[in-house]
């Protein structure tokens, strides 16, 4: 069986007069866009065109919820009920889905955004609510989470197909956790480095962690970052690597 | 052919810790809902609720999309652009359509809520953006607009099926339109002779207007309030005297 | 001495269209108004009338700031910064002062909702933040908080002038915190019984606790609340009970 | 008398993760900062900043209220009552002005914002409220708004000291209003020319509108854009020229 991966980018995070991100030229370097819908970054109009360019470029559709927190770009834990949890998803699921209808797409996977993202990550209630609402709204989306976490097993358990997501620029700890950004050593930050570990994590199904033994992981989808100044040429450089290492590039389908 | 009307209320329109409106009672009155979608109100728990409420009762549901202005209620004109128009109605169309579609209902029709329905009916370029959405989104749709009015014209030409909506406590100008709320004789404050509008709307397709004359109206669907001290009361004498002058009251279907 | 206390109630918590309270009314009963600023709840336009409500019935108007969550009425925990703690209380204590001043008026405290509160009353980092954002704005300010909880003391550390609260109708455990509303034993739902628990506080500076020991409790203030169907009548029955006491009923001047 | 003008600048236009505009650069070129207050743009933790930054420079600070539309930036207009106005200005300059105390500086004047600044040019209803907001808040505060406009008008019928503000490079009609940018030549492109037209307004108090003719116009205050590629290189070259001719460059105190 051929090694493959899929290389998952968040977009659609400009507001208004706000923009963020070099979202068009991206796309050529990812198979699948996590687009925002509006609560922790986005608007109608930036989600409608977000749609239409990943379209364009063949790149697998998602929704990307996130907590009602633009002033914090729904990176704030905020402590909300799973009925909260499930209705918000659900409300922006639908919305997003609306402009990949309108254009002639299929919404393909769903991805929380920040806070909401972590906080799923450990709680199983929180999980829950999620994949129930992804369910809810279409069974056959997939679902992407942090590899090996309780966002991941809920999404089994709710009979969702799942796709485990990896960070190449992250390190992480025993128990499969990314080291939290407040840690020293939280960020890989020599860019050969950080994709040795994607292409071990790939084909070995391990990691490295922090703590110096290996552990398995699977790694069915890359976290690509559209921002920054070395955004596109990181995105660039490691689908380069990762076709010479015969790992073949696609999205979740 | 038996006459018949549709009876429409606007729910959902609470939001947070905020209440507004008697949802469950006025659905025992009225045959089709159109619920906020979280622009001008509602909010996604809001949103959760109101339609498993009116798919218990077998009332037809709509979304009832608004300006973003949630501290204007969606009654203040804004300046839009007619793809910003498109954008916020499709974005509101698919989050409601989501929770319709969750709970394994099917949405029946789409009217703009507040100032975005009254700039509709006058301005042909933001009609023909929200028309455009809806049949973007479901050409299925029926869309609910003030009778006669340009947004039911715009409608038609997406080709889209159209629903005229009468007012009973409203009186009428001679051109159609509602006498603006600013003018002294805006409101019909009688029951009796509020019913008997509508009565005369429906059966003889003729409104008085306030110059004097009668016009032809098509009185399709008639606007319930949900809200308000009388609202319930009124909502259950004009369903009574309605069928006794045997006018079927049934929704869009 | 005199034995004296303050009655204090959060109000302004209408937004736009959404009415919470009975304001005018309530203001009759107490001695401190608490107006929300906007972010939690209330608008420039209820911020105003409210201001000008207490000012007619010379209650002491206090800022009664929150967290940016709407649709949460400021009840959800959030993980925010110090910094933006600090600049969030700033910005919502200039904002309603500017409704004092423009009325005539004096900002008598400040005291902060919801979760807001809650978490400072815990977090000696946060409280510390919103300590120095009173004591930056006007070190006249009185800063009400939980009895002997975090926000008190760094409120003393700012050099502001503390109020320690107390509550009727919630039960306390040994160290001093309310019992958490999750739990079942979190309320006292026998208004006799409430205002028996405020008469011991103020006068032996006792309160019984959930596990059966009294600890001592400085009660300041009383929180009063506005809303829900008792509330005017519960106001009403506590003040005259506290007044045949001998407890003399006055604001923190 | 010598001749004088002030260049002003929209400043803290960024909000949470969304930066917009070089503050610090072009705050070593402007006299006055205009900083938004959080609703068109801006949140409270961008507007601490920013003062810090202007009192840093011994710029004037202003407040730079908007509507309350952070998807539209504040540039689309809202029909709101003069209430409504007043209140939401109100509410503005108490928020800023909270941190300009805190930092120990004065707050000099108020601009307000797209929408609210055209519509308040045109409106004196309008005018007349926002003016009364700040007479209210501080009678020492200078009002800046459109030379000539409604907006002056009513800030000196208000007794407030009132600044004409001037454009370089957008052209005039004969009435003394700017040419809608939906025109096609409401912008001058070339950077000479908009300096020339500006030295000619500030030395001779006359403009040429597009109809051919010259008109009477008061310069006292130049608005210089701080976004954009060429907004800092602009703001240096337009000093050096008015400094060249003799203009000496104040702010409005």
């Amino acid at each position: 069986m051929a090694v493959k991966v899929d290389l998952n980018c968040d977009l659609g995070e400009s507001f208004g007069a706000y923009q963020i991100g070099n979202d068009q030229e991206i796309l050529n370097y990812v198979t699948s866009a996590n687009i925002a819908c509006g609560f922790h970054a986005g608007d109608p109009s930036v989600m409608r065109k977000t749609v239409k360019f990943a379209l364009a470029k063949n790149v697998a559709i998602g929704a990307h919820p996130g907590l009602p927190d633009l002033a914090g770009f729904g990176r704030r834990n905020m402590v909300i009920s799973s009925d909260e949890a499930y209705d918000m998803v659900l409300y922006q699921l639908g919305a997003l889905n609306a402009f990949v209808q309108a254009e002639g797409g299929r919404l393909n996977h769903v991805k929380p955004h920040g806070a909401l993202y972590n906080m799923a990550a450990k709680d199983p209630v929180l999980a829950t609510a999620i994949a129930k609402a992804i369910a809810k709204f279409d069974g056959e989306l997939y679902l992407y989470g942090l590899a090996g976490s309780e966002l991941i097993k809920a999404g089994e358990r709710a009979g969702l197909r799942v796709r485990h997501e990896v960070f190449a620029d992250r390190t992480y700890q025993e128990d499969g956790t990314l080291t939290p950004r407040s840690m020293a050593n939280a960020l890989i930050t020599d860019a050969g480095d950080a994709i040795a570990q994607v292409v071990r994590m790939i084909k070995q199904g391990e990691v490295h962690t922090i703590q110096g033994q290996s552990i398995s992981i699977q790694a069915d989808t890359v976290c690509i970052h559209g921002d920054g100044e070395h955004a596109l040429q990181f995105a660039q450089h490691i689908g380069n690597v990762l076709q010479k290492e015969g790992i073949h590039i696609t999205s979740s389908t």
